[in-house]
This record gives C-alpha cells, structure tokens and sequence, in this order.
C-alpha cells in the first residue's frame, strides 16, 4: 500500500472551504486542515472548522494569530459589519489575511513534505477582497517556491484554488455531490456563539442566493 | 510641519534589524517597529528587540505567534543548534519565517498606510536560507502589490533590504557611524535569558567575524 500523498488545506469553517476539503480527500490526499484563531468576531466558524475536519477525517491544526492588534477590519476591530452592499472593497476585508493564512500553510506544508496546498478563494461570487484574484494567487505561488527550502531542492509547491473560477451555486452543487453537510459551516461575519447567522451580511447574503440558486434547500440556521 | 513617512521594520533584537532600524531612522521615516514572538528557543531577543525600538524612539508592537506548533527547526523544535558549520541549509533556518514576518508586516503597513517595509535580510554574510536571497525578495514585493486593498488602489509597496549585499563589517561600520549600540542587541541563536551568547553556533561566528573584520570593539556578552 502506498502512503497518501498529504495535502494543506485551510479551513475557516465557511461553505467554501468545507467544499475544497471534500474535494481535496475525494481525490486521496491525506489531508491536513489548518484553521487560524485570528481574533475573529465570528467565534464560532473555529468551532465550524473542527466539525469539519472531523467530518472529513483530517488531521486538525489550529494556530492562535491576534490580528485585532492590527486591527483594520470589521473583523477584527471596532467597525460594523454592514447590513448591505456597499461600493468598492467592503470593510471586512481584512488586511493581508489570505497571504498570512497562506504563510502559515507554507509553513505546515514544508515540515510535513507537501508540495499541495488548497484555499477556498473565489474571484466570482464574492466580496471583491483583493487576495481572491487568480493574479494574486499566481504570485504568490511564484513567491512560495523562492521562499522554502523544499523549493531550493526543487520542490514544486502548489497552490491549488479549486473554487476561484465557480459560481457559489456551482460550489454547493459540487458539494452536494460530494455529500457536505453545509448544516456544520458557518458562513457568518457576525454570526452568534451557537453559529446562528445574522442573514443579512455579504457573506451571508451569497451564500443564501447561493443555495437559492442551486435550487437546493438553505440548512443555515438563522437568528 | 509636513508629517514624517511612516515606515514598518522588522526587528528582532539582533545586530542587523538594529542597524536597519537607526538607517530608516535617520532617513527621516516615523519608524513602527514589528517584533514577533513566535516562541524562539532564544527569548532574549524578544528583550533586546524592545531595547533596540526605544533607543530609536520607535512605535514597537511584539505579536505572538507560535511556530512550536509547527515545528521543524533548531530554533522552534527539539532540534539542537549546531555548533559547527554545517553543509546545505542549516536546521535552524525556520520554515517560511520570512514570508510570515513579511506578512504581518504587509499587514501592519496596510492598516498605517505605509508603503515602506524595511527587513534586515542579507545575502552575503548569512546562513544560506532561502528566504534571504534577493530573487526571493523581488517576488514578495510582486505578489505584496497584488494582495492588497492599498495596492489595488495604486499603492507600490515596496520590501526594503538595505543589507542585503553588505558584508558584516560594512553592516557594523555603517551602525557604527549612526550611533548603533551593538551591545543592546542579541544575535545568538541559544542565548540565555539574560543575552549571554554562546560564541559557537552559526549566528555567533558570523557576528564575532564580523566585528573582527570591522575591526571595532566586540561589545557582546558570552557565556
């Protein structure tokens, strides 16, 4: 019997990343889900992130990062989250967080000899945050086999965003398939400390014409 | 009065981050000193990074992050530090640390609407880490421009390496003449907790040979 080959995947406990980490053990890798403890205002999409590795089997890491000493963001700093679309790159963007997570997964990646790591960014149904463009990703994968050791000895690490070019409907659709429960994700930016979602924020906003549009019923449980 | 140019600096309380920080310094940047505690086997240059900060008058935040969960150094696992020079990369080169600190220096900067990361890195007198080398840089800096809301908007963050081709003694002969006080600063990869160098382990020697070659007064207290 051969040895899986292991794979990074960052979790937050969203609908996304449960779809990517279904995807990632449907295709045999061993998977190693990482969840960041950044001070987020969503608690309870850490507590999502472990039912989901749980259902999936993966090895769990979580790693504790205050970005709230940062700060700049509705996330993690006194701002509002806001209740409807607004122009431009909304407040919850939170600065440099995916290239953070991703730091972070390069590190993990590189002590367990894994070349594979996946992130649930979509450039189509989202909030227009910078670090989910596929030319951001491309540099930073470019950047990633400069940094390591495993790219010196050549190593070829990947980051792999199996969602970036599909719609939110497309994601659940796939992740039925695969049979996700979307009932354990949190989606939420201020979703309360049992995970009920407020319904009304961006994030919860496409999700929520997300499974409209999937024609599937909607198991968010909302406040 | 026109406001000073706020730059981020990397420090961690070890010669070469104390001679980038009195550089910047003395160009004129309102400098913010980022120190990350990411549970170094040598703590006491956590303390000699807030020495460095306020004798440069700088705005010093310390954020912990801890990389003992990940592991896979001399400097973060139960890995000893050699004590000779040793072929290849050594082990206490730290997976990804330079992509993480840039990260939450990226982030950082983006929040102060900062352009200017300052990072000590050097290719010449160094230990061969990847994540020194001016390829490595240059790629950093290209996907930083891409990551963020700022460079979005037009911003050109710039990752400033003014040691990076500078031998030791060029690098002790330039604090010298700013002022620098080498004997607040720790570079010892196993110092005690009270900054007593080893005068044996990779970062040692080079520091030792460095003030040799520089012929300056070796101001650092060995064990």
């Amino acid at each position: 019997m051969t040895e899986s080959k292991k794979a990074v995947v960052l979790v937050s406990g969203g609908l996304d990343s449960a779809t990517v980490l279904a995807m990632v053990k449907s295709r045999g890798f061993d998977c190693y889900a990482l969840a960041i403890d950044y001070g987020q205002r969503h608690r309870s999409e850490l507590d999502a992130a472990a039912r989901v590795a749980e259902a999936n089997r993966a090895h769990l890491k979580v790693l504790s990062l205050d970005l709230r000493a940062i700060g700049g963001s509705a996330l993690t700093d006194d701002i509002d989250v806001p209740e409807e679309e607004t122009p431009g790159i909304p407040v919850t963007y939170v600065p440099a967080r995916n290239t953070i997570l991703l730091s972070l997964a390069l590190a993990w990646a590189e002590v367990l000899g894994s070349d594979d790591i996946f992130i649930g960014v979509n450039a189509v149904d989202y909030s227009g945050y910078p670090d989910c463009r596929p030319e951001y990703i491309k540099a930073y994968q470019q950047m990633a086999r400069l940094a390591t050791q495993s790219g010196v000895e050549g190593g070829n690490v990947t980051i792999h965003t199996p969602l970036i070019d599909m719609t939110k409907a497309e994601i659940i659709k796939q992740g039925n398939k695969l049979g996700v429960d979307y009932s354990l994700t949190v989606s939420c930016y201020q979703a309360d400390s049992e995970g009920h979602a407020c319904g009304v924020c961006d994030s919860c906003r496409i999700r929520k014409e997300g499974f409209r549009a999937a024609a599937t019923p909607d198991p968010t449980c909302y406040v």
